[in-house]
């Protein structure tokens, strides 16, 4: 049985020819679509080439190529002499039924959905994009040296190295190991081997990686309260199971979870500068934790994540310089002593777990940009990371002391200012308990100011209201300014 | 009571002057050590750091300063005009016990240990730090326009613009979604939103991405076999079952899954270029497929992982083109139509899914490098990417010309060719079938010459041996050498 085309059908396919798509892929697709939605039954007879070329404007080549293309396709056959007709798809008939039948209602699982609008609210995804004052974590992008990074990739690229194009190993680039190895001893006491160094991108890659590496869904973390959002978000989405640990004056607090919570397999802290409270976790503190991590055969996750900068003493050595026992993952990242746009950061973990971060690394996205891992070792071996560091230690102690100053002279009915003596925000507790912390924070970003409501870090925690104001990325000369239009905005909008 | 030191337990200590590490620092480590070890008991007596200064062969203020750095952490204190003395740090002599009961056998956790193993024997991992010929699945890392690139990173980088050294938005930068977008209309017939395009760091990710965003462990998976090796290591790692689905002459063998194993919630498929055996998934296969999905409700990954080059005819499109119910999950890469070490790729998910998968992705790992989306998103737009394909199908094309030419010159007792109209590499089976294809592997790399055995893309299936030969990376006027260095091994070496 043949059936003639309807003419119609073809006149009304909506081709346009200043459209940036070529006219041949254009009338491919449409006819595709025609066929595959029903419109044209099995063994329907095409319009000739030169009759659909000409109802459509366009050149019979064109048409000829697009029918030998949907014929190699399968799409339509040629019988020799008579003309070009629809193929019999193997259930072209069902398949056009089902279509109908789903425009109604994809049928999604519950169980999936819900997940999906679970990772949808994740507070984690908050205005990454925008870099304005006063964004906590995000460094002085205006004082980065760019031209001495550009000439760092520049020479990385040409030279004649074809590896450097390639995938690389997947824990990193040696150099770039060897570079941190001499980073982590001389800032932060660390003794380690480069074999301990896994390149990630980043510290959320290295959480994702301990994940990978040493968990299963239903093992029990502990985790600080308040503490990193995006850890808490992945591995509760992974499966496991996370438990809040408040933070008192020494830190973690980990006699309230060891009385309360089943052993843990990983602990999540960051002691040098508790995120985003503050505290330093004290000596004894941290020999609990390495103690009970010993007893009890777990680890401890440490997030070194800003303690380049600090204000007035020498930093704490690192937990990992005290851990004897291979208990300890030290994370450390460039995002906030180069830039987050590097994507380059690290884990350091005991010997014995060396080869399986390696390999997990390779697992979870076949390791991190190559080029940038060159240029970034040879930023650290002539000097220049440390050069930055030094000066943005100097620049952020400007900024911060200029932000501390404008906030008490133009702000001290709305904020108490916590100490800030490291790192790159400060607190700043509302007076009005009253007040939600998210809300305020609304309304500064309407007036074009950054900020984060303490209360997004917090899990079963309820402190009170507080706002965290990145001063690292704020010019010196628009403090003033900025702290002005949001104690404004606040007093006008709140009721304070 | 105070203990008297016992000076011999300092003399010993090693400084060592000519390392790159301060001397404080060393001696800050090595007096950490010693009090955590347990060697000095609390309210020992610290010696003068006149003395220690003179033992030491170092000043006495780098003393003076390591002393006080170590009374600020709380390992020492200062009692006025009587000296320095170790502190009582709660359960110090606890943990120099636990530290000498540990010197024994770190007591990791069976099944952790056992996953470590696992992991670590994942043939994902094979030397991927080296690029030699013929490594199948590397570009021609000799012919990319290594200044071009240079130049559109660094014009980024120049511009005037804060933002792209920030984090950027989670799915990746809008100006490169969008070259991505027009760039799969043309080529695979792709029609799609930005919205629907997650950046990642390469395909890895992206598979990593899918089990984040829509699978949980015990969730089954079907996967073909041969199929892709990182794919089926990491859903297992993530306890995702993986059944092996064979493959036939139209490619992934519905049937054989449908009737054997249980609903699938995703399956992976290489439908444009089937990995690594190169068969293209006929059109019925590909409804059938689609239909089955619709009908279950599941989702199938197309990884179109090196569809822009072939070499006879245009390519089909993509599966996902013929998709009008939102079922297919698009996973492309640059690491092969540009280089690996760029680490980029893409995700084109259903409208439903989009938010989902962004925030999973910064979950993940906080997406991926800014600036080298910016560049390549210039380097797509001012059409470098499409000239540089176009130059690189060509060089493909004569590569894979000349490799067969050499391949059947001097190894034809040795090897049977596989047709090879596409991709980067070409399959050469073993004629001599009790010859393990892992061992002429070993024997090739052993002369300078890589390849991959097909036994390692197996899971379930037990396919004659054979070798995939990429002749992509291999610069034509090396590759009559080559050919006759590995044949002569093989010769020498193995009972062909």
């Amino acid at each position: 049985m043949v059936k003639k085309t309807g003419g119609a059908l073809f006149s009304t396919l909506k081709i346009d020819p200043s459209s940036g798509t070529p006219l041949y892929r254009q009338l491919e697709v449409k006819i595709r679509q025609i066929i595959l939605n029903g419109q044209l039954a099995a063994e329907t007879r095409m319009p000739a080439t030169r009759q659909l070329a000409s109802d459509l404007g366009i050149s019979r080549l064109t048409v000829k190529n697009v029918y030998e293309q949907l014929i190699a396709e399968g799409f339509l056959w040629a019988k020799q002499g008579s003309g070009t007709y629809v193929a019999r798809i193997q259930n072209n008939d069902f398949h056009a039924q089902t279509f109908a039948r789903k425009q109604g209602k994809v049928p999604l699982a519950q169980r999936l959905s819900a997940r999906a609008a679970w990772i949808g609210r994740s507070k984690a995804t908050t205005r990454l994009d925008r870099v304005r004052a006063f964004r906590p974590g995000i460094p002085a992008l205006d004082l980065f040296p760019r031209r001495a990074w550009a000439d760092a990739y520049s020479t990385v690229l040409r030279a004649n190295n074809d590896d450097y194009l390639g995938y690389g190993p997947s824990s990193g680039l040696e150099d770039l190991k060897q570079a941190i190895v001499e980073h982590v001893l001389d800032h932060r006491g660390i003794e380690c081997l480069s074999s301990q160094v896994t390149i990630t991108s980043g510290a959320q890659q290295a959480f994702s990686l301990v994940a990978l590496a040493l968990l299963e869904p239903e093992d029990i973390v502990w985790m600080e309260d308040p503490g990193h959002i995006a850890i808490r978000d992945s591995m509760r989405l992974l499966g496991i199971d996370v438990r809040s640990v408040p933070i008192d004056a020494e830190g973690f607090c980990l006699d309230h979870a060891v009385r309360r919570y089943p052993q843990s397999r990983v602990m999540f802290t960051t002691p040098s500068h508790q995120h985003p409270l503050g505290v330093v976790m004290s000596l004894n503190r941290r020999l609990e934790l390495l103690d009970y991590a010993n007893q009890s055969g777990s680890w401890v996750v440490e997030d070194d994540y800003d303690s380049e900068f600090h204000y007035t003493e020498r930093a704490l050595p690192a937990l990992q310089a005290l851990d004897s026992d291979g208990r300890v993952l030290y994370v450390g990242s460039f995002s906030k002593s180069l830039f987050p746009a590097l994507r380059l950061g690290y884990l350091i973990c005991p010997p014995d777990l060396a080869r399986s971060f390696a390999a997990a690394q390779t697992l979870l996205s076949q390791n991190v940009s190559l080029l940038q891992q060159k240029a970034l070792a040879n930023f650290m071996l002539d000097g220049s990371f440390n050069a930055h560091i030094r000066k943005m230690r100097l620049a952020y102690r400007q900024r911060r002391d200029r932000l501390i100053e404008c906030l008490e002279r133009y702000a001290s009915d709305l904020f108490e200012l916590a100490p800030c003596h490291a790192g790159m925000h400060l607190i700043a507790w509302l007076k009005a308990p009253q007040l939600s912390d998210s809300e305020v924070a609304e309304c500064i970003w309407a007036v074009g100011i950054d900020c984060l409501p303490v209360s997004i870090f917090c899990d079963k925690e309820r402190l009170r209201p507080g706002l965290l104001f990145g001063f690292a990325c704020a010019a010196e000369i628009h403090i003033e300014r900025n702290v002005i239009v949001l104690s404004e905005a606040i007093r006008d909008n709140l009721q304070v």
